[in-house]
């Protein structure tokens, strides 16, 4: 339409309807962003192969599988984060595609058939069992959006020998996620082992001083590593998401 | 020295000077690092081309001359942050090569010839013209890094249009790093135009409930765009060298 | 009847029932505000054409009833906040033509049927749709006390093209109220776009190290964007009773 | 330029350079914030009389100077906050017509002679003493931007019968700014006794649990009267911007 | 020398320097935990008429009963906080004479027949009506504790004439508790407008940047009236205590 | 005067001069403050014996030394807290009866000669040597406005036995003043031991996770001990008339 | 395996099936830390007598109960900390010897019959009743890795001498672990009457602004005595387990 | 009773029943503070060696002197912290067997011969260059009361190989001090390496989000290893007095 729009005005001016001034203060308050930004949107359907996320929590499960039909049209495929059980019995009724991972409560549809670039991997470590459900968060969005994931769980600095008996994967890995709650440290020592952008992952596991996060945050922010970047608290997806971007470059 | 260590044990062994149990029990306890870690950081300087670099507050010129000075004899480029003009002076005298960055406070020596890569390149955005210094440490720490760097300061989101007039550079960059501090809204307006790796740099220009950068960090975690990742407040040299790994990933 | 009583004690001075001292001691102590402030309230219900709200947290619904029964009696428009669906069966008992907007829940009564001036709207923006509830509160509250009010929802700066796309109903604003949680970023982006009063209006959406919208809070407060205010967290009352004297000052 | 940018596209289509499908390319990428965002800001400048304002800390002298320099070739008055005294010397060597205002340290130039409206008048208020600097900031910006200002200062609640003694003017008044620190309980009172817009100012004064202000702020952001709403701590300009928007509007 | 001191005394005594109760009351006054405590707890009970109180919270019903059983052989009151109705039943069951006052949380016993002073009163404030289970909390306590109370409630700041309206009565308490959630200002206003103890006792009552009481207590401790101190937030059984204690000193 | 204004009208009234309905009206818009509020005033000055008080910190030598000469005018003590030697100097100038403490850094005349009650004295604790000065304004304060104190200095809780070499004077105190920083756990212990009133003073003495005064005062607001209260970190004045109230109520 | 690994090697380099370049080449990757670390996780149970253990919360009674019973086979004593009684069901369903102890919550196994040294004993102590439970938690970690434990409960600083009365066990502690809440008190003044060490554990119980633990944290950190630390809060595992590896130093 | 129990034991003594000397133990063990507290602390004396210490901070030069001088009259040693030049030179002056260790600042008098047991050593680990200051506080506090000190500085986690290169040391050591800034997780790891109580020292050192050391703090409270407790930010004094008193346990 906008297109039209603008073909309308210098059609007009090519038939001589419109002066070359009148055309210019029509052309001038013409709204851009119907212009450029759609542009924009359709490069990044097309570079990243990967529509917008749902973000199910605060969501009823009908709107959450409205939304999911209505991106199943246009999709190779869908994600949904921080969804239940109960909001993938109702978008299953209506997209029987849709599929459930428990852990880290994605529902996924994933039709595309590309396999990924098998030596570009994406390592997900975490410092303990209670940190798996968003580490599985970081794990699965990055699958799901092309990327293959390696996975090493409970390798927390508190015994730190199970952290370097994975030394070559580390090594091998394009782009390390680290989840940790607690004191957080995992991600200042995977820090100082390697020379791939590490993405610190804070969950809110812990009690007391951990103050739902804080410390591992805070801890992960003042990192003597370099090469280290945080997200939000138990922001799985956007670890995942990063990571895949990061993992993706040429 | 310490791969001599071990060599020494085998050819004790070889030459039935210790037997097979004593030379068992020898390497068991032999210090592992002297052998693996070595060897990880002669990769490190071999990939990156960047030796460990030196965080100059809270140490004395003396101090600062004195490790430029050594690591100055077996590398090809050194790097000094959050350096004084006086640490300069102290510097310069025993290694002249040494230049210094007043904006940034960086002290540097760079030796290498090798051109950038000029159509990868780095972007450093700052919202005000009072983030500049803290841009200026990220955007130097790439180039010293070996990285074609582009910067556009100024551009903060009370005036949106002055970013948009940009918008050609902002989706040809590599890597975006965004210096804001205040309320640091720009890190999550960049994020959602592009999609590409965006660093999160919070500065702690401001006052009242900025908190010294906490409004800006908060605000940086919290985007609603995906793939930010944010580092610490005035971190400057943490940016810029992951922003260089990352620039440097093929 | 204070009136009467300071009438009172004047008619007594006249007749000579009481001496000057007798009198000047008496009305030395007379109550002040029975005079000077219970006439500030009437000149407020006349100016505003409107009442005391009642705020239902931490109240029973029989209370809510009786006070909305109560204020029922003189007064054209009743307002009770952040009411339950439960405590609307009980009001609407005793007071059949209350209403109950489920979103913002708010229970009201609306009796006048002046238009508002249509020339002079508030507008109400929400960065996502889980910010709609707050946002409604906002803007169901200026409606009520007699404002036009457009709303423009989920237009968050992740996807900045989505809020320029309603560039002309921005400008055209009278007071523009925006709710947004996570980052708070839309306040300064709307604040730079335009010269009207933004009343910032921070949600507690979000999770991690939004700490229940802390996190918005201290980025609107931090706004290099000037004309905006801000309202305490969730406040959707607040802003829209603000919004609403300052769209109807002449 | 990108007028004639512009007008060189129109041109060609008209005199057939250009066939219709190459004009609508062409066009459809043209940075759209050349044509429409600068029509704003000229917009801006045209309604409030006013240009951007210069927040002087953190900046050289000479910075200061040079900008202040350009703006003044161009606009009718000039603000910078923050200033120093040492700055004014600077500014005053180039800019003779500059002046400065030491309590709140703005230095301005004002050449306009249009008299502000009377009948509609800002009240600037304080609690203590110490909040003047930052409450004479509000005023002097609302006067210079071309409002009548009153000012009652020390008025805290710890005597309310000072504030109680100045009604009249309060009543009267069109907008209100209340700078108080400490407690900031003052923003409240004046909120309940008024129906207009109270625009709440947090200062730093105070020492122990104030925390710079902080105890201030969460004070009013948490007002229990209706109309108030909160700009940052210490944020005079802020507050004085804010209220000549809304005393300006009709 | 202690030893000494005590050998001395000891050896006087065998020696018939000292008689026994010239040796009882020398040493006597030595160790105080033993033979000094008991007495001043006894002194406690005399003088206050009041012994140890229990805090229900965190207590079972059979082990709050059981203490209240045990201390009610001893004691003319008993009382006991932030009880249930639960609890009440089982304390009711083993204790007929208790009896429970039910906004407060309070169960009690009260057998003596004393009247209080009733010239001395305490004055309980309450901001809101939210506001009185922990106002009524300070009010039992002070009159289980033997104490006239006078209870003012619903007199926040933001409809100031409310307050005023008591004058006389807030002039003529001997102690008054100001309990107040949200901005905590009628602390402020109250200590302002008295020369009396003014105790003041925030609520967690709020919501968003109230964070559970917090800006209510630190606007309480940094109030600009002096005689004002302050207490935890919802510790009404504090702030009663207090003012019992205040309140009965001569 | 304002008892003259009342006045008039009324003489006016008797002689005729006004109507009835013209009394009421002139009346009715009496300032009320003036006929009450300085009655209070003066009632306080009367009971007290102490005007206003000044806080000088942020005011300059010269404004401190025209309040304290316009106070000594009409006032038989005057006191200045925060005050600097400098200070001091100007004041004398002009007032040369005013004498300085130097360690709680409080100027002050006194010239009533009345002594206080010897049997009824406020009691000044102080943890460590460090938290001298703040007690000292604490003791002085109280002092000034016609207190007997006691002092008794350096007995922290580290050193337990220290205090209760003590126990008499401590038992016999009707107020106590506890001054302490780092932990200030010393309130709780002086709390549980005697039956009288109880201020917390938290000091900003301490450092690391002190931050400045908050985990002492957080430590006296969490004390459970009953019948303790606590004011502002530093602020000894506040404790002081705090304290100078309550022992002086009969 | 790994000593068989590096047993291999060794054994080919002397049968000449690996040059010794070959030799070095191959162990110098040999990972570390299946030499190293297994023998230091060995002399960790042997010295201790423990081995690792489990925290419940966040893992379901199957995942328990698997790893209890594994750990089963291989251990004298099994320790599972923050478990419930639901947990504890399916525990003892697959290892019948496996124990629940009810307050805090800790399901064990103990099999060896060693009697602790009885003369070296580790001292709990708690400040209230409603710490026991955390209190609990680190008495029987230290009873179960082989200490005697002697308990002291209920002995807060608001009545220091129910403290006092137990000197003589105090004195002859090994070791002294003290659980408080509210303000955290007692462990600065238990630290200044003793010479060992303190674990200074702080609880969540409080309320208002104990902010769950923070005010009992920060006192005790704060503490003015020495030989005092601080271990998370509600952490009584840690504080066991410290005061286990304290009291079994030789 | 306990009035009784003295005067029994009394009358005992006085009809011959008790002799001198079973009085005087009788009676020994009532009074603790007069008799016990001294005595505490003479044994504190004779076990540890070392007297009270002396907290420079917010004392004149000449406090120091004096107190150091007084001090020394008694004891062997004297010790006191964060001590600058100028205080030294006053020492000096008066007391000329003073030292003065100028990077952990600390004056000191060691005058006893005794050396430390050379098996049991304290071993003090610094993560940075800039944390040696705090160490050496610690390490030298930990000397001077008689223990032999092991030092290992600038290992920190972002080049983990140069603590495991110190793995022999770190094993033997029978207290080991962690002094880390920035994220603190140096503690952690080490923690999880040994099985000897760990002091984990937070300091200051680092920027932005590490709030002065509240980012160490919270991370070493959080850790995830056992065996860990922590001391106040920069409390190297704290730290070493701990270790002293844990490695001088039998």
């Amino acid at each position: 339409m906008d297109i039209n729009n603008l073909r309308n005005v210098l059609e007009d001016l090519q038939a001589s309807r419109l002066s070359l001034d009148e055309a210019v203060n029509k052309l001038k308050i013409l709204p851009y962003e119907d212009l450029e930004f759609v542009k924009i949107d359709h490069h990044r359907m097309i570079r990243q192969g990967f529509p917008e996320v749902i973000f199910c929590q605060g969501k009823t499960a009908e709107q959450v599988a409205t939304i999911m039909k209505s991106l199943s049209t246009h999709n190779q495929s869908i994600l949904a984060t921080r969804a239940t059980e109960a909001m993938y019995t109702v978008v299953k009724a209506v997209l029987p595609e849709a599929q459930f991972y428990e852990v880290p409560k994605i529902i996924y549809v994933k039709r595309d058939t590309i396999e990924p670039d098998s030596k570009r991997f994406v390592l997900v470590l975490s410092a303990g069992t209670s940190d798996i459900p968003v580490a599985e968060e970081a794990a699965v969005t990055a699958e799901i959006m092309g990327n293959k994931v390696e996975r090493i769980y409970d390798v927390g600095v508190a015994g730190i020998h199970r952290l370097f008996a994975h030394q070559d994967i580390i090594q091998n890995a394009n782009v390390i996620i680290v989840a940790a709650g607690m004191e957080g440290a995992l991600a200042s020592v995977v820090g100082g082992m390697v020379s791939k952008p590490v993405i610190a992952l804070p969950t809110s596991i812990g009690y007391g001083a951990s103050f739902n996060g804080l410390a591992a945050l805070l801890s992960m922010l003042n990192s003597c590593a370099a090469g280290i970047s945080v997200v939000n608290i138990d922001n799985g997806f956007g670890a995942g998401r990063l990571a895949s971007i990061i993992n993706q470059m040429r």
